[in-house]
């Protein structure tokens, strides 16, 4: 791999830019101000407010669940489901090494133990096979419940990440999931806009947790979302978010310990003018993609990732994978881009390297400590290349 | 007490409203809308921007602490204030049960266990000599840690709460953390503006936390801030708060498990042009609560609340007392003035009465159930009355 030559690829694609060029930053050309005066206008900025309901219809809508629930991040929107999961301290939940960190922190805060599982190369997540064949060893079912033989504790839960917007093998998971007796939870945080054999991810798991960050494909500030399709995990969903108030006229009352997770209105307004423009982001999204891809189809030593045959991605995070004798030039090449203007962004340091859950449970991480030295990720913002609907 | 000379009373401050006068909404009479434009403007509305840095520039600056911390709200404020006083899983955390349900919840995330303290009158907050009394009978000091004689658990921290906007007398507190061992965290998230001592509350606590929430004297939306005199705690707190990344070039690395606890660019742009106005609210509040003082000094039945001669309060939310004998009218008052259009509220059922914390431990708390019975918040707003500066 020349990476001079990788350098001129990408600024092919990107063309001529007179400053940095970020990751993934958002573009506001739809109703944002509007909507957002209106909030400052009318006084209602804060947790209660019109847009955070219609925010919480159009999600439901766009993603085809039965209930969405708006909160303050993806951290909180995973937390969350992991409680209505059933997830208990002492609990184990699997999850892939190759995530970012709110994945196991929001197992961390349930007091439960996370137990790192590979990915495939297919999608860059979770494998479900490679799970199967490590869960037909080291666990037991008994009744409803699976218990890891070696360490005596419930696994009471999976939570695969679709990994810069491609979806993890599904139908395989959902098979492992009812074999064994654990709750699907999708980590969908980067997947808004992706879809596996036609459905949308977030649709699949008992619960789903979406983020709307800055560097998300559309964004509120901060901001996530629970998504389920079981009406009585939404109505608990959005009564734990919002301090578990028991409604009444005047009176304050709370039936249970409650979470301060709730989406300032401000915020879902943006919400609302981002997710009105996100059908044009992701268009935008897939036409980058597609220049990438053939630009880097002559380049040497390396491959734009493309979406699997069941997935439509929505390219959240563009990503190169370099061939192993290329490997040794990551950081070269990371140095090369950021030093140019453009910028790029190795994968996350494996959750299993970090001193906080170096000791936790996992399985052979051989595909994901493979792919860690293999991937960079290069700018994806919907305007990037001047391809704005 | 006669709950129609009340009603007219309430009528004769606030004026002719054409609507329903609420308890305290936010007026927003500067520069909200440049700053928040600037955000969509320049794209900069997540977690990394110019507002948050500025914004705690500035509530370090007006509370005159070392740092202070933007986060998400002051649950998040008061949790990582907790964690940061060593508060651990089994320990027992001091508070007054006259508080709202944020600070046992808060207590409840660390796995820490609430124990309630009764209020006094003269300030409704923490009773500082009924806590020495009872810690005198029930504690016992063995080297630099409390514990408690009768669950044997540790007894970490004291979290008094400014109810109201009015600060808790502070100095014998500090004597009974002195003697107890007992770090100080001031829920303050009521009391931006309000001084006991000539000294801004949240800089006696070694840790403290505002509130931005919208029915507060100053909003972000939602938010919060940890203030710490502490520099060692105010670099660890931004830390933990923003998933303790390790600063680097390009890589993601997190050194201990983290939160995603920041407040958005665009909410601190709000709080920037909020705080700018901060004084001039103050003013408009403290003159309401003079008149409604001289309004209600003729009514039989009843008292308006004001400060103690130790403490200036920033009147967050004005208070009637009711008579003893008037007590039993007090939900007839709620349901005549909620009924004509101005906002009223009892007082949060005190916590020990609620399901989740009602087996935690707890000293005599006769004063806060006669206040909870007699107390009354009336409108609040600074733009009430007409006195906007």
């Amino acid at each position: 791999m020349d990476c001079t030559e990788v350098l001129n690829t990408l600024e092919s694609v990107i063309g001529q830019s007179d400053g940095f060029v970020s990751l993934h930053e958002p573009t506001f050309a739809g109703k944002e101000w509007d909507y957002v005066k209106e909030c400052l206008d009318t006084g209602w900025v804060s947790s209660v407010g019109s847009y955070v309901d219609r925010f919480e219809e159009m999600l439901a809508e766009y993603t085809g669940v039965k209930r969405a629930i708006a909160v303050v991040n993806g951290t909180a929107a995973l937390h969350v489901c992991l409680i209505l999961a059933g997830v208990e301290p002492g609990d184990e939940v699997l999850l892939p090494t190759l995530t970012f960190v709110a994945t196991p922190n929001a197992i961390s805060y349930c007091g439960a133990i996370p137990h790192f599982v590979d990915s495939e190369e297919a999608t860059l997540g979770l494998d479900p096979h490679k799970l199967s064949d490590y869960l037909s060893e080291i666990t037991e079912v008994r009744g409803h419940e699976c218990f890891n033989s070696k360490t005596g504790r419930r696994i009471k839960s999976v939570v695969p990440m679709h990994t810069y917007g491609h979806p993890v093998d599904l139908d395989p998971l959902l098979e492992v999931c009812e074999r064994y007796k654990l709750v699907l939870i999708e980590d969908a945080a980067e997947s808004l806009g992706s879809y596996y054999k036609g459905k949308h991810t977030g649709q699949w798991g008992k619960l789903s947790a979406l983020s709307f960050n800055g560097n998300k494909v559309i964004t509120t500030g901060g901001g996530g979302a629970i998504l389920t399709n079981d009406e009585e995990f939404g109505a608990l969903a959005k009564h734990m978010t919002t301090t578990a108030k028991v409604p009444h006229k005047w009176e304050f009352r709370h039936d249970m310990v409650g979470y301060n997770y709730r989406l300032p209105n401000i915020n879902a307004a943006l919400g609302c003018a981002q997710l009105e423009q996100l059908p044009g982001f992701l268009l935008c999204k897939r036409v980058l993609a597609q220049r990438y891809q053939q630009a880097f189809a002559d380049v040497d030593g390396l491959r734009f990732f493309t979406e699997s045959e069941n997935a439509m991605s929505n390219y959240w995070l563009n990503t190169l994978l370099l061939d192993e004798p290329s490997s040794e030039k990551r950081d070269e090449l990371l140095e090369l881009t950021n030093g140019s203007g453009i910028m790029t962004r190795p994968c996350w340091t494996l959750m299993h390297k970090l001193p906080m859950f170096a000791d936790c449970p996992r399985m052979d991480l051989s595909v994901a400590e493979n792919l860690e030295k293999r991937l960079i990720n290069i700018p994806s913002s919907s305007s990037v290349g001047g391809h704005h609907v």
